[in-house]
């Protein structure tokens, strides 16, 4: 960036002060979910609180206003793609959005997410969900309230999944969500009538978790993930965060009967891990370095996971390792038999341990419940019938409780209504870019089938990762494919890999 | 705190955002210490750098000073020792120190001892002294540079000094000192002419450091740490740290081969941790919630590692338990032997783990290093001699290199001269309170006999740790015990011990 614009410098060096405050309450979050002690939760929300309103006020000030707009003025020829126009543009937007908010609002939401969160890990752990209503109560309220501040045209929902999915719009995700469901159904029920096809028994059996520890450190180092600028920890719920280019954490939980569940959140958060890795360092410390959008970002993370992580050629590559960590669960099972029993399809309850197919159908459940919440049609008491209704609907099955059921994930307490559906638009831009990235170098796939992810890290580097939030989700999908988001190369390669997998003729 | 004070509810509002702001910096040191990866330290200086400053920011500002005179106006008829009293008294004191330095002045100090202290665990790490030199050059000329800022009449040292230990005089330690000195190299010597009376040849074997770990756990428990309030964490220097009353952080550091390392480390944070989460809960987020001084702070993590930890009574009830982690290493050894070995008086290299009686050598070859270097009679390059020539003179030994020697401290690599002396301050405190305690309820003798430390964390609680810094260490040390301080209670307390487990006529 250019020492001949000094409002330009000086808005840089108030960006990196805000990046700064960010990082900060990155940090005590990090800190609040891996080590901070049960009665810690009220000064830490105090604390992130704080935070969170000096960002606020930051951001709001006529200083930042100014500087913004003398910027603005001294880089008016700047080229579109520029850093410089790229990032302007994106605060701009970004706080001219947050400006909306009052400073009364900011503090509230922090002080009730702060809550929301203590008492939803609590209600999850005592199966209680009327612990945790009026605290979703409230969330529901934040975000509708948010979106009303946000505004919308077509539908208030809008709002707030632009928040993470910049520029989607509810109508195109029900049409394509729509076209995933169409398609899936019939695959799931095809495969539900040949179950026994695949016996997963071999995976749930007594694991170590030392030995756990080890392999899953293992696993993350496999796809490239950079121990010397990250920390994989323990905790209840998986999430990645990054305090900056060079310190990018990760989290995993262990289950002492049931090893791959670490290991593919391993591999989920990897793949989030190495897109905040592999931003260019050019964009450190301003908004430009993270990634451009939830639903981008999801792409990282299922790629790792999924194309690579239940891969055969992933397993051709590491199974022996992983035989050596567990010689009595798996000495004598063949990677094949290993293969399979990692891409099981069965309807099951907890979304984050679905398998490909059924994952999708747990985000559909979501969409129309947050919908159904957010425009009022749903009231927070009815939820839990509500999800047990639509459970068996999509899946044919009903949670025995809450805790397996509308329980599960972190996101409501966090007022994260908007985000779910970028989990399957994370599935379906997976594909595109896997897809697009062994058509223009076929030099990925012979590397792949024998496990190895250097030449596709590269490619998603160069296609996606270095270029952080400097584009949209729509553009930079263009840029790297070609083409707008499109489900054909997902359900391409579900009906291909399962079809295979369970001898279907589709 | 009253209502009817607008003025004064105003300042406590802006006191407890500065004090989430100063949390908030010491969550980021202890996620720097406990998980950061190596490269991730440049972006954490600059964050610290961030929340350092706009602290700073908040307490030059005007407002935050019209507040403080305005709220002293109307509790100008407050009783003395009222919190609100004890409170805005503080904060004129500290808010009119850190006013004379310059903002720049603390950005730089923020970035010279992020840098520093990466630089001087490398430094120590490959035993290279040359390497932290010039990190060092700065620290010293920061302590320099603060003294002339603070300024000083008799000593520059006492404008450093008393950043730890408010009120004390370089020339009172000086005397103090001297005493500790006179009486305690005399026994020392006459120790080390029977210094084959105690073989601690037991504490040396291999322990697995997961038992380590429980029987640390166990520890801290059995002294009052409460850890529904706090966290122990692995560290290379261990340390403990408050982000309020309920989240009071301990560390430790295992050794493989020497478990009683890890044990005294745990015991003597926990006494640290002790007095930060027994400070009265009306005194929270304002500055009046933290001990009042290193010296009095170090009296307690002194008290609980040694008085209370290393006391035959203490073993008498947890031993068995200690047997119980490690059967083989102790299954065949008496208590008594135990007890003996723990308390064996040596000349040895490292402060942290020497004896009670050679620890206080350790500080005053520091204290006096320090004021040579503040003064500028002493300069970085000739550091590591004058270190060695030190303990040739006050111990009789020469580290064999830098890391056993000059390099083994973090403090000056972050600018904390000033600090050291506390520590033997510490130990002079914690016999006078336990003198005192032991005068005032002789239940507390009795309990101890029996390694119960009910009666006295009570009278500790009571006496010390509640009033935070409502009263400077002086004042303290008056109320709690009736006398100023003295080392006469310690030297009894060394002489007593030592001379019965050396057979000593003393």
């Amino acid at each position: 960036m250019n020492d001949a614009h000094p409002h330009y410098q000086a808005l840089l060096l108030q960006l990196h002060t805000l990046d700064d405050l960010h990082k900060s309450a990155a940090v005590l979050y990090w800190d609040r979910e891996t080590c901070m002690p049960v009665q810690g939760n009220a000064g830490r929300t105090q604390q992130l609180t704080t935070l969170n309103q000096l960002a606020h006020e930051m951001v709001t000030s006529t200083r930042m206003e100014d500087l913004l707009a003398a910027a603005e003025q001294e880089q008016a020829s700047a080229a579109p793609d520029s850093d410089a126009a790229c990032l302007l543009r994106h605060v701009r937007r970004q706080f001219e959005e947050e400006r909306r908010f009052p400073a009364e609002f900011v503090r509230w939401r922090s002080e009730v997410t702060g809550a929301a969160g203590a008492a939803w890990a609590d209600a999850r752990e005592r199966n209680d969900f009327a612990a945790f209503q009026p605290h979703l109560e409230r969330t529901v309220e934040i975000a509708q309230l948010s979106a009303e501040v946000l505004g919308y045209t077509a539908d208030k929902y809008d709002a707030l999944l632009n928040q993470y999915e910049r520029g989607m719009k509810t109508a195109a995700v029900r049409e394509i969500f729509a076209t995933v469901k169409r398609e899936s159904v019939p695959l799931i029920q095809a495969i539900s009538e040949r179950l026994s096809t695949i016996d997963d028994g071999i995976l749930y059996q007594d694991f170590a978790i030392d030995a756990q520890r080890a392999f899953c450190r293992h696993a993350a180092e496999s796809v490239g993930y950079d121990f010397s600028r990250g920390h994989l920890a323990e905790v209840q719920h998986p999430f990645s965060t990054s305090f900056g280019i060079d310190d990018v954490r990760i989290t995993t939980r262990y289950q002492p009967d049931f090893a791959t569940s670490a290991l593919f959140a391993t591999l989920h958060e990897c793949g989030h891990a190495l897109y905040e890795q592999g931003i260019a360092p050019a964009l450190a410390r301003t908004p430009l370095a993270q990634g451009t959008s939830s639903g981008i970002h999801e792409s990282q993370s299922r790629l790792f996971e999924n194309q690579v992580g239940r891969s055969l050629g992933y397993w051709q590559r590491h199974f022996a390792t992983l035989q050596a960590h567990f010689p009595a669960q798996f000495g004598g099972v063949s990677v094949t038999q290993f293969h399979r029993a990692i891409n099981k399809v069965q309807p099951s309850l907890i979304r984050v341990e679905a398998d490909e197919l059924t994952y999708n159908m747990h985000i559909i459940l979501r969409f129309e419940l947050e919908q159904a919440l957010v425009s009022g049609d749903l009231v927070v008491r009815d939820l839990p019938q509500a999800w047990r209704d639509g459970m068996q609907d999509l899946l044919g099955i009903t949670p025995p409780d809450d805790a397996q059921g509308v329980l599960q994930d972190v996101h409501w307490s966090q007022a994260a209504f908007g985000y779910f559906p970028t989990y399957t638009l994370g599935n379906l831009y997976a594909a595109m870019f896997m897809d697009s990235a062994q058509r223009q170098d076929a030099g990925i796939a012979e590397e792949l089938a024998r496990g190895d992810v250097t030449r596709l890290l590269a490619w998603l580097r160069q296609h996606i990762h270095q270029h952080g939030s400097r584009f949209d989700a729509p553009e930079l999908c263009r840029r790297a494919t070609g083409q707008p988001l499109t489900a054909e190369p997902f359900l391409r390669y579900v009906r291909a890999k399962f079809g295979a997998l369970y001898d279907l003729d589709v």
